[in-house]
């Protein structure tokens, strides 16, 4: 399977060190060997090889600071206007596309999903910007052309809710999906379940690299409204504006607020929810029966509301390194077993 | 999608009552439109029409005390010594084997499996026998016809954690899978944790209709072990016999246990493991804080341990008429999935 990357931050570099740790496994189980011929930087140059990109070399040209450090190969070629240009004139299956996330226009991303589809390429995506916008387009688009279009790394990195969601419930009527998926503000909601200050819990997620310097993001309840789109898209097919979302962080939750649901046997979650008739991100006191409220830590979850199944609940990491680049394997497989089973 | 119903029993009928339920959304959604032109019944007849037969004229037939009810039609054909013979001779895309199950030989079920593969028919069943005894062998011959044998509903019914163990999470190494996979003695434990005593808590399970008269099977754990051998020939490729397992159900239980288990801040789950070096089934006491401790009342769940991904866990329904039937339902989706991607 030839592959194009596009963005080779820390989600590219994580799915390329899986690649490397298993190969062997991946060639041996699912007869799934990729081959990396181009991969596009947004300031880090871009590269293409027709006989395929070496890994190593690849991960130590990005520690020596871009892919200019890439040594020289008879094919190999640096000299590309945009990642679009290389999308359309490189010969590959795959276009796995993992750029910076722009959840106002989705740019550059959308320009690339164009280019790989009018050029006949399967997606595999982690950046949540066209998903969010554009996903109803997108598949007909996809599907019109026999490719697909996958995004699992989108919501709770490689946790398998969005192919669970899609595929696994197909033919369940979906009712309703709630969960937690933002991992910050459930790491700092479980601190201050333990008994800390709103701003000690934050200050500890920020030291421990959950949350970034300005927070407003988690806290705010964006990054999970942000995946509130995409499931909307993912399960309900629509698209929806972040502005049509009621969206309420857990900027107001005291250690007191705390105090008092746990006296009442309850706990607070900043809670996403989504139905056919809209969405939501709001902290919510959830009784302790409820699989949601067991769900600490930087652990998220989400429970589809079904006709025929009632509630299925799926719990695991909600993002890393390792498990985002784990998504974009899981979709190549899930590409790949279609395409032996021709 | 022409199929072969292979036992008529609440699942079989299950799956007729989604279809009768379904047949608008599944072929406006998926394109799925199924037929059933033949169902094998153990002792009440076998009908065989390429015309297709009709679902409600089936499950008033079944109704009214076996096949001999259903009227006659030009094509119908009720003469056949077999289901296996029906299989062998009747033209079809897949078999649906729901027949009783049998842990010691899984007869007759694997001589339908094996007609079915001989003559080019995809498996879907909801049998814990062929799987549980004969999986590795199965696999590799469907494979080398292009045929798919899949079984999400041998285990926690239409909960799809035999799609999430196999497919989703391929490219994981799988460490181990544990959980609750035997709803009778979760609900009895649950009603203990209420201080109910065994005895109690065994009756009212009995009149719910969740424990059988003889309640053996559930409260010794070899429901549970027969499930575990299906995720050991599913998770890790190998078939092993009851005998090989450890086994221990909730028998010794008593409601002084389970308050000295509270106690210490901790719940008995009746918890069945999977590993690459065997399986088990025995009670164990969980900290609270285990997502499998929060599973109550009938709910199932299994948590994988994987090495990319740490654990993930699904939570979900572990039985159900309409639970099973979806179990088959599911199947046939992903069949059609990848038929439709040809």
């Amino acid at each position: 399977m030839r592959l194009i990357l596009i963005g080779f931050g820390t989600v590219g570099q994580g799915l390329v060190e899986i690649f490397q740790q298993k190969a062997e496994q991946l060639a041996a189980s699912y007869g799934f060997v990729p081959q990396i011929v181009a991969v596009a930087t947004g300031t880090r140059g871009i590269l293409h090889d027709p006989d395929g990109l070496s890994l190593d070399v690849l991960l130590q040209a990005m520690q020596a600071g871009g892919l200019q450090h890439y040594p020289d190969q008879p094919r190999l070629r640096r000299e590309f206007s945009s990642a679009e240009q290389l999308i359309r004139t490189v010969d590959a299956d795959v276009v796995v596309e993992v750029s910076p996330t722009n959840l106002q226009h989705a740019q550059p991303a959308l320009t690339h999903f164009q280019a790989a589809l009018e050029t006949g390429k399967h997606i595999v995506t982690a950046n949540k910007g066209p998903i969010a916008l554009a996903y109803p387009q997108l598949r007909t688009q996809a599907q019109q052309n026999g490719l697909q279009l996958r995004f699992e790394g989108t919501v709770m990195a490689g946790t398998p809710v969005i192919a669970t969601g899609m595929e696994l419930l197909a033919g369940c009527q979906m009712l309703e999906a709630r969960g937690i998926i933002n991992g910050t503000t459930n790491y700092m909601l479980t601190s201050m379940e333990g008994g800390m200050s709103y701003e000690a819990a934050l200050k500890q997620a920020q030291d421990l690299g959950y949350a970034e310097a300005d927070p407003t993001a988690d806290v705010g309840g964006w990054d999970a409204a942000g995946k509130v789109l995409i499931l909307m898209a993912a399960l309900f097919g629509k698209t929806v504006s972040l502005q049509e979302l009621s969206v309420e962080g857990i900027t107001a939750i005291t250690a007191d607020d705390i105090r008092a649901a746990q006296a009442a046997g309850e706990r607070y979650k900043l809670i996403a929810t989504v139905s056919a008739s809209g969405g939501s991100v709001r902290p919510v006191r959830l009784p302790l029966a409820d699989p949601l409220a067991q769900v600490m830590n930087a652990t998220n979850a989400i429970t589809f509301r079904t006709d025929l199944m009632g509630d299925i609940t799926v719990i695991g990491a909600g993002a890393g390194r390792q498990q985002t680049g784990f998504a974009l394997l899981a979709d190549l497989l899930a590409i790949q077993r279609i395409s032996v089973s021709k």
